[in-house]
């Protein structure tokens, strides 16, 4: 049965980007000897389901396009689409209901799905309980502003860690599981 | 040379409290069989210093008065003190520099200084470079809206963990030191 998993990183105070989209405070943190498991992720994921945001700030920078793994990017309009950018050719937009998208997620692949921002959709995929499992490295910085990792729930969620691993670099990585009701 | 240290217990989303006060998703994530160290921060600690809001809150439900350790409770007015609830023999009002606050504590003191909330108080003291170490409980639950736990930074401040420790419970402590500039 695959899983439906999501993954950041953010600063102790619980950001996940600078107002501005400065990455230094993330790229001086991280250590190019420790392995993060980027590598497992990429492999464990049949499937991304991407914020039209997330998915814009991607192609801007360049991270986005040509990979084979399916991807939906979920919008409320077309206008990405239109570009005229490289955006692969395993990627969808999807404006429907996020329970059916999951569905039809699970139907074509047995290998997990990576869901990859932003908060709004995040927030969303946990308020209708679509999340198996959350994973945050938490950055040994306080950023003192920006982007706030979640937005509001209408009720508490209760989580079961189950894996805390500290790297060198005073990153933590903590990964939860959440238990549907 | 005595240290400075904050420590608290936040939510995933990074809440220290709800907006009504109620602390039930702190006590049921709490286990009795497991020692979070109150004991040995109790014996580590000759003074503490205490913000007026958070100072209410202890007197209100009824944890603040009788102790013998030194407390300073930071606060623009002297009505605390006039409420006609009883404060302990220990307790002083303080109203001025927190540098000086902080150097008076020394001089009385050589264990080390319990800075005690809440978050305007504990960003004050970040802001002027006057916490030596910050201890964060990550408790599994995401409460969706609350007090934050750290008010805005006017600069990033970076901070060198030297202590990770996960709890069966799944809660997560996480002590970080300061470097000051």
């Amino acid at each position: 049965m695959s899983k439906v998993f999501a993954g950041m990183a953010a600063s102790l105070d619980g950001y996940v980007a600078t107002r501005n989209g400065d990455l230094s405070w993330l790229n001086q943190a991280m250590s190019s000897d420790e392995d993060y498991g980027f590598a497992a992720t990429m492999k464990r994921t049949g499937a991304y389901i991407i914020g039209a945001n997330t998915y814009r700030e991607m192609i801007e920078s360049g991270m986005a396009g040509g990979g084979t793994t399916p991807t939906y990017v979920v919008t409320h309009q077309q206008s990405i689409k239109g570009s005229g950018k490289e955006v692969g050719n395993e990627v969808s937009f999807y404006s429907g209901d996020l329970r059916m998208l999951v569905e039809r997620a699970k139907r074509e692949t047995n290998k997990d799905i990576c869901l990859f921002g932003g908060a709004d959709l995040v927030t969303q995929f946990i308020e209708l309980d679509l999340l198996d499992e959350l994973g945050i490295s938490i950055i040994p910085v306080l950023l003192g502003d920006g982007v706030p990792f979640f937005g509001r729930f209408n009720e508490w969620k209760r989580l079961t860690l189950f894996e805390c691993k500290e790297y060198k670099s005073g990153i933590v990585l903590l990964n939860y599981r959440f238990a549907h009701s």
